[in-house]
């Protein structure tokens, strides 16, 4: 098994397309995609998008190694020698725009848009989908889980329960970045910062000749953050009075048992009578941490039964996105350099009118009523269109829809795509992490309840200009009529 | 952000364990783990294993290099920097068994035994499980959708939608070990000799001014394996007809258009057209490749249709296992060194009785009867325990219902659990991925068809010893009423 970069991860597809423009050409000739995708997952009121960070990092590092061309120089393609001399030539010299890790963002919208040659433009899409397709997933599911959770704690322990590694370190960060708490993935803690926790396992107990000297010998080992797991063998008859014992006498030492971890069993029962237990013994501070294949569901339905729990650790649901493992995001060709030297719109017909793409390069705007602060709606134009710079009123189309049309005089309008390379130089500097949370904290403010409810949220608006659904009616026209 | 090793593929909890097992003296007491699953995923009859040869180079490259002590010397926990000191010398010296590739395998059956310090046992679970559970996940769901398929051509085609990008690539190898024949994904490709497939995306129609112009180009620039994409606009319409236009052109060239590929609509009716439009026009060996949110359902359905499919592209629900995204893999404490030095099994109790593990250190055979060659079903006894070696009659308990008993006289016992690592040494020769393949096909022969089913399998046993049930309700029995 050799090692290798990152410029493989890739379909084949793209190395023959690009293969193919080459013979013909056209690989140098510039086109345009953008990222986006059609539906949102979990029946959620938005998407959260993340994965810019992990796609930096990749394009920077695009370079086909020595052992990469031996590979491709050995397929039955039977690729020219004088391609692969290319592609060990070949460095990404496009622009990308994205949007912001954080951002709350909804369907068809241009989340990322790739300027470049065909052959880089094409080259990236599978990794582009990759990431953003994964990591907008859980950033989407962590964000809807906070919804509920309001000001718990709540931590990501999924990771023997994602689907391999790279899942469990870039869907903590995900998870993170929309309002998780901390992680019990340490790579992530190490790589991203995150804080993590981390209490002791069954096994802990089942290594000691009691669950009671068990408790005892953690609690010395660890004596700032002592959290007991109290359902090795039973939890209200040997587990919670077992941590009591040990929290009085920890009390009587001027220390302190931090929590109870409760992870089978009907946590709403449990919790409760756990909680009475712990505050008759005079531990009223000793708080109560919850796990064992946690969602917002759940987490709703805890609360509602009243249940008392503090904390809550959330894993295969959340890594996995269990209910919906996909985004399902698609990275389309939008323009294409012609003959002249100018962009020429394309688009994509489909039987289902919904797949049916929306040509031309585009500008993405937040449109924010001054008033209350809140965003009226998304809206994208042509970069020509210069109405929304000048703060001139706009008719907003709705696509899906067309005789909705609205008009809107008084807004701020805030760009949603920033430019992050721009002819192969990064010209962005990537946010922190933590600036990243706060940053996504701030887009949440900007929307109404409405939108942001687990339950059938309100449906946020994307529009279009006039001239683009003109553009991309007369293209629809020309493709089903010649 | 730092690069890192494996070694903080960890959970914060292992870590605190062993620092607690060092703070208390044990963490070089011997302890037994043992890896197993409690449910079949997709209501298959059967699971196939995968993960192994990712487990063996975990092992091997566990360190903690200096970032890696330096993050831990911040962490809250405030360790002492003499376990620091320990960490910095950590090799894994333990043994590790294993069931091998491409194995059929069932509920509650020891997957992987580690068998070591307590510092080392402890730490390696979540990695192992994070490796198994998926890997297991997708060549099982592979494995089903190959049952289905007969002899199809099969093509893994998820990357863009696979949980990140060790998905797409070790969800790849699972797939083509339980019967896939070639995958989309070059990293794949490199790494693993996996056969690569693929041939040009809409963006390659869109970007010419013309569909016929497109197809041409392309089959000019890769002559040997043309398929054509024929849904960028209308596939009956014109996709169908502008192929068959150029696959004349080519069959009087005395060259050949392999394949066309449908991507969207209804792939029943599209295919049987298609079919016919290909056969009217002399192009009877031309394939029919079909894509677009296939599994074992949409395929069987699909050929039940009547679908005229010959090759099938299978992404998103293969790459995520998207009606069941986790396998639920777990790693329980089995026996634990005691102060003397011999081992003492441990049990972990649970109010629901499937979840009570299965206490000691075991030997798993697969019984096989010498008339038919067909596995009878798996049991697991002591090591100490002799019969099955001896081939003397063995008596079958069924653990979840005890007073099914079977005894069993005439039969082949084959052991399933293989010395992997002994004493930190790599003892196993790793077989390559065709040598996986073919032992996964062998297995598949070892099963009556009941068993391998897609809907309403069979249900396979695995049988425990009677020493193993009475060692069982003895400890229940210590542990529930003391």
């Amino acid at each position: 098994m050799q090692s290798s970069g990152v410029v493989l991860h890739t379909d084949k597809y793209q190395i023959n397309m690009m293969y193919a423009h080459w013979i013909n050409g056209t690989h140098n000739r510039k086109a345009v995609f953008e990222a986006f995708f059609r539906k949102l997952p979990f029946g959620n009121g938005y998407a959260v998008y993340a994965g810019l960070e992990r796609i930096v990092a990749y394009i920077q590092n695009l370079r086909f190694e020595e052992s990469d061309l031996v590979y491709l120089s050995e397929q039955e393609e039977n690729y020219d020698p004088a391609f692969l001399e290319e592609l060990r030539q070949f460095r990404f010299t496009g622009s990308l725009y994205s949007v912001k890790e954080g951002t709350l963002v909804f369907p068809n919208e241009p989340l990322i848009r790739v300027e470049g040659r065909m052959l880089e433009a094409q080259l990236v899409e599978t990794a582009l989908l990759n990431y953003m397709n994964y990591q907008t997933l859980i950033a989407t599911k962590a964000s809807r889980i906070k919804q509920i959770a309001g000001n718990d704690i709540l931590m990501e322990f999924g990771t023997r329960r994602a689907q391999e590694a790279d899942a469990a370190l870039w869907g903590t960060r995900a998870a993170y970045l929309a309002g998780f708490d901390a992680t019990s993935n340490m790579l992530a803690g190490k790589m991203f910062g995150i804080p993590t926790k981390g209490t002791h396992a069954h096994s802990w107990v089942q290594s000691h000749d009691s669950e009671e000297l068990a408790f005892e010998r953690f609690a010395e080992a660890l004596p700032g953050q002592v959290t007991l797991l109290v359902d090795t063998y039973d939890t209200l008859k040997s587990g919670v009075p077992h941590a009591i014992e040990l929290g009085k006498k920890l009390q009587q030492q001027g220390k302190k048992l931090a929590a109870v971890r409760l992870d089978s069993g009907d946590l709403a029962y449990l919790s409760i009578k756990t909680r009475e237990m712990l505050d008759k013994a005079g531990l009223e501070d000793v708080q109560i941490v919850a796990s064992n294949d946690l969602d917002e569901h759940t987490i709703l339905n805890l609360k509602v039964q009243g249940a008392r729990i503090d904390s809550w650790g959330v894993g295969t649901q959340l890594i996995t996105a269990a209910d919906q493992p996909t985004l399902g995001g698609v990275y389309k060709l939008v323009a294409r350099e012609g003959e002249d030297g100018s962009y020429l719109p394309t688009i994509k017909i489909s039987g289902n009118p919904e797949k049916v793409t929306t040509p031309g390069i585009k500008e993405m705007y937040r449109l924010i009523d001054p008033a209350t602060g809140k965003a009226v709606a998304d809206y994208l134009c042509y970069p020509e269109e210069q109405q929304v710079l000048k703060g001139e009123p706009i008719e907003l189309i709705n696509p899906s829809h067309p005789y909705l049309n609205k008009k809107v005089t008084n807004y701020r309008a805030e760009p949603l795509l920033t430019p992050v390379f721009v002819e192969g130089e990064l010209v962005y500097e990537l946010p922190t992490l933590e600036e990243i949370r706060a940053y996504h904290r701030e887009q949440l403010g900007l929307f109404w309840p409405e939108y942001l409810r687990m339950l059938n949220p309100e449906h946020y608006r994307l529009h279009i200009s006039e001239l683009m659904w003109t553009t991309k009616t007369q293209l629809m026209k020309a493709y089903l009529y010649k």
